[in-house]
């Protein structure tokens, strides 16, 4: 699907979603926004024809995964920016990519998948036409900042995960956790990767190394940056909560052969020392003078009783209990 | 609650707290510090009706939480330091943004808790009044130098805190130490993280970066640097002295295991031949000539000693025991 | 065996096998790509013959293995890059060297091994003449991209190999997996520094570095240069997932123990006391009074049914079992 | 205590030890050297009184700890650097701070603690007076130089250390040794830090970056430098060999554990099937033939021995022992 | 020993052993090496005397071990590299010192101890009298050249060293071999700080930052930069490896526990009940019916037998065995 949005002073932003429409590029002072959904050929063919974009870049966007990254060809930038997305029933992350060529008057996205803060940006360009007046740097910040935005909720979800598996640490260590516990780790790892890389595009995004990005909006820019900031700071947390959640499951796991161990070392020491004793006034000897005793019996039951207590008490001192 | 403090050469320094009062930017010679402690949003909107300050910073302000940094915007630059506090009675560290604007003539302070480092700052106004004829950047360095002496106190905190969890380890290790010593080594990260970004913003101040910030004043944020290296240097110390005890942690769990199953080992090796031994001469086989001997008991008995002993000397020679 | 292909702009592309022709340089306009493959003494003796280059150039083209480097030679650069090749029969991960000289009008590209990317371009040149019309810059840029792109599909097999020692992992816990990830992330540590190597000199090649490399061809080895940064981070991605496997190999093998111990700690605790109880009922004394009771038997019983219900509920409630 | 050395070209120097004789700063060609040990405020007044240095710098000399730095005031030069203390009896090392001024002709030393290295320059410059005619960066340099020297006997102090823990470790594997070993790491890791810091401020020294160090100095910082290039490279050797003693001693006490069960599993496995024969030979069945069997006991015997044989040569066999 | 070789063009290269004849610096056109082993104070004087090198310098050359460094002194370079030494016997590796001066017109090489190296340059000097005539960078890199290609032969040994201990790995883990893995590993890790170093020297030379080092010489040095890149790449990869190695030692051991553990727990929890069963009809009790049946004995083996088998099949389903 392709949506054209052309502005002209005066007369405002119009909408198309004709391909045939786009002919020529912008005049100055005039503005120009196509947005790519899953194109068909026909649609991304303006492209080349009408933008007359590299074909390297061309082949980026058609061509996932590409990292996020910001290219100079002179005429126009091309820009790679990753979203994220939770799929909550699959229990699932992924991020897709944005693709987008700004140049002095036009600005062009494209996508494979249906992006809400491209949407949320077209309906704010449909009530606000002059809003495409400021310049496409401006409408490009609009769209990054809500992608980037979206990154915030997605942490969220991760940090109530991770709450989750802390309860559930301390109730009941099981091999399982450990396997979710890596899994959120490898999610963290991969958002910061991807946080990493866009903070780099956008310091250079507010830095003023394109000319297509005003000095006015360079500063917008820096918003989006220290928001990355943050981003990449609570992927860092969270990292390192999961590594240290590693450690104590590690360590319970540890601790509970411990006491199981202890239940066999309570019970064993003291067992076979009496069952030694039993076994000896069983042995079937014609001469043992202490079978024929009248209080024989009470006395090895009393012998068994002694040992006992003297043992336990030792153990305790020697701390082995 | 709004404070301003205008300075005039010979009146000296006027206190006042109606936000009416503030019509124009002080003229050159005069000073103008205008503090906001949880603001109205009357009084707030000075910082866009009187000093035009960009709608991005002012956002910053009242969006917790920012990182520490200072962004350079012309006409004044915008800084983010932390406090640090710690709740003694939910035995907790938090931090809480102090923002800043410093320009030519003037210091505005944001901050929605109350700050002691800041009524510190306005006593010592109010007390030597000349204090502000010297600039703006020196009653900014006595706000920031406050801020950031109160980590130290913090530091000694959590010193403490350490000692008690070593001792508390070697007398007996629970589980529950370790949850104790990741939460610490939390707090530790995030005080690090902090102070290192603190450190950043004042190696700016002092490098002469911003033309707000006379030569004269470097040499006291350079000061400040000097402190926030040992805050960094104090975490890094912290940092490494819990990861040890984690270690320690690990290693006296397993020592304990050793200890546990070595009760066992003692006395089961030596228990279970002398049970067998019993269990021999307990069989009712008719013919067993052993059984008839007049000394067959006591040489029994004896051979049971002598079995003992020679396992528990070879176990010793072995170094099994 | 050594390929000549000669190029004059009109009369196309000619190709030889024959060194003996190579007398001259090429004419400007003129384009010459002479392929060494696993050459004779004579044939690579027109390396320094024909071309003069340098002795130690020379020498790194016989001497294996180098890292991937590019050095300037003035009239020349030196190019090493590395292919990968994957031996399914001995499950062998190995690469072999592509060392390459590019100057103004000439490509010569020399390798020991059979290489087929170069085959490919061969082919390619041989279809189209006229694609070595665009300067040897793009001949490069077509052998590298190959070369390059040969990385992804061993990418692949190594993630088939990783699934399949998770799918084990879980199953069957044996120290003969552990040598296998060891193996493999060896594999991925080496794949790993190749592209890292090749990656520096990607961008060398991309930034404009050297004259004989146009523009136009620098945005083509930049693509290169993103396609090297993706097979940088598949390999870190690979990397993290191995050195999961291993702390997940090691919580197995402990979570093993763990369940080893549990069956003889569930048996043993309550199987001893029974047994000395019948030791004592075992025993010869003359006055056993229990003995001559005529339910003492059953009560015995039932004494040591007793006795298994209590201790196994005592232990339940400590979570012992 | 104050200590004054004034050289004057042809008089020589001369040495006092009343402040009250510094009333003006050196006139050029003369040089001065103040040094102050634990100095009376009195004494200390000269750093403002005569020097008139920042009163940041004197207050840092008062205040303990600094970390290494140098400090450019223009006029001056203000210069941190740590000795290393051992303290046999405790068994404690420390580092104590010397705070310096450098100026064109004048050097003041401060210090709290009483410094062996001081004294030894002190002596020199009494000895050779036309040592101090070269310049103040040479006795700069000697006293540098002397404080830095005296890192390599504590390095051989720790490295015997290091030596008596690892012999004790294989010797005898106990907790207590951990806690040194630990002990020792941070000793080791705050020396690098210290030696770390000190390597900057040298190189700063060694480059130029300052006036009062002349060219001809240069060189002689330059070789402090390489000092304490070695000095960090010592450390990083030792906290290497600390942290594979840590491994060492968590690995030797594993195998103690293994050591301690094999014990158990070499002899439980044998008695307990011979436990269990004898019990059924023991039990009081009115019928079982093999009871009134002549040969029935050493029969019996006969199979406990086979038993036990079988038993052995199996978990040989399969390695189990 | 002290070896002089003059070089004059015509003339040839003339060789003498005498300090003597060493009065004054090479005319421009003629050339000079003085090799220095082990000389005498006599010999040595000719640094001072002659080329009136820095003390420092001097100092250096005699007192190990320094760093690899190169020095710049203006009218000549002060170099130091370390050669490498296995003494088979001992099984020890040691690196050595060998200072090198170079200046426009002579070259000076000191070492303590007797250099292969050194000795093959003299005699290619002496066989081809002309090679000193292409300069004393052409010499100087011939030594450092050799000294260097002296390390791949050591690095073989290594990797010999490393296989064996795989070997033995797999066939005995015993403790002794974990020392001698972190042996190996300290070794590894000095001879990469070693080429590290060394790396770091050979690209400055390579550089051109010395008017000594012509352009023509420069590419040498290079060559040898390549080669210390593959040196510490090699280390690199030995490290690795060896610090896999102790995981897999570490995971071995705990493997074997439990081993070990399985021995006990496949043969305890069978044994004890059946203790317990035989133990119950050993009691004497007047009234036991069971004792009296005519299969009361034949049942009772028959009920151990089943008892043996409903465990062990209970076992193998729940896969505790």
């Amino acid at each position: 699907m392709i949506t054209i949005f052309r502005y002209t002073p005066g007369t405002g932003c119009e909408e198309t979603h004709d391909p045939a429409t786009l002919v020529e590029l912008p005049k100055t002072g005039t503005y120009l926004w196509v947005d790519l959904q899953a194109p068909t050929p026909e649609e991304a063919d303006v492209l080349s024809r009408l933008f007359n974009f590299h074909p390297l870049a061309v082949e980026d966007c058609w061509h996932e995964p590409q990292h996020s990254k910001v290219d100079d060809y002179g005429e126009y930038i091309f820009m790679v920016v990753h979203g994220v997305r939770y799929d909550a029933q699959n229990d699932d992350f992924s991020t897709h990519e944005l693709n987008i060529f700004l140049g002095a008057s036009f600005l062009v996205t494209f996508h494979t998948y249906h992006s809400r803060s491209i949407d949320a940006v077209k309906d704010n360009v449909r009530r606000h036409p002059n809003a495409m007046g400021r310049g496409m740097d401006f409408v490009l910040h609009q769209i990054v900042d809500r992608v980037i935005d979206n990154y915030f909720p997605k942490l969220e979800i991760i940090e109530s995960k991770i709450d989750d598996l802390e309860t559930e640490l301390v109730t009941d260590v099981r091999p399982e956790l450990l396997t979710r516990i890596f899994d959120l780790r490898r999610t963290v790892a991969h958002l910061k990767r991807v946080a990493t890389q866009e903070r780099e595009v956008l310091i250079q995004m507010s830095r003023g190394d394109f000319p297509f990005v005003s000095e006015r909006a360079q500063v917008y820019f820096k918003d989006i940056y220290d928001h990355l900031y943050r981003i990449v700071e609570g992927t860092d947390n969270h990292r390192e909560t999961l590594n240290v959640m590693v450690q104590v499951y590690v360590s319970m796991i540890s601790n509970q052969l411990n006491h199981t161990m202890r239940v066999l070392t309570r019970i064993a020491p003291i067992m076979l020392p009496l069952a030694v004793i039993t076994g000896i006034y069983g042995m079937n000897f014609d001469f043992m003078p202490e079978l024929q005793w009248t209080f024989g019996y009470p006395l090895v039951l009393l012998l068994m009783l002694v040992v006992s207590i003297v043992m336990i008490s030792y153990f305790r001192r020697r701390k082995w209990l």
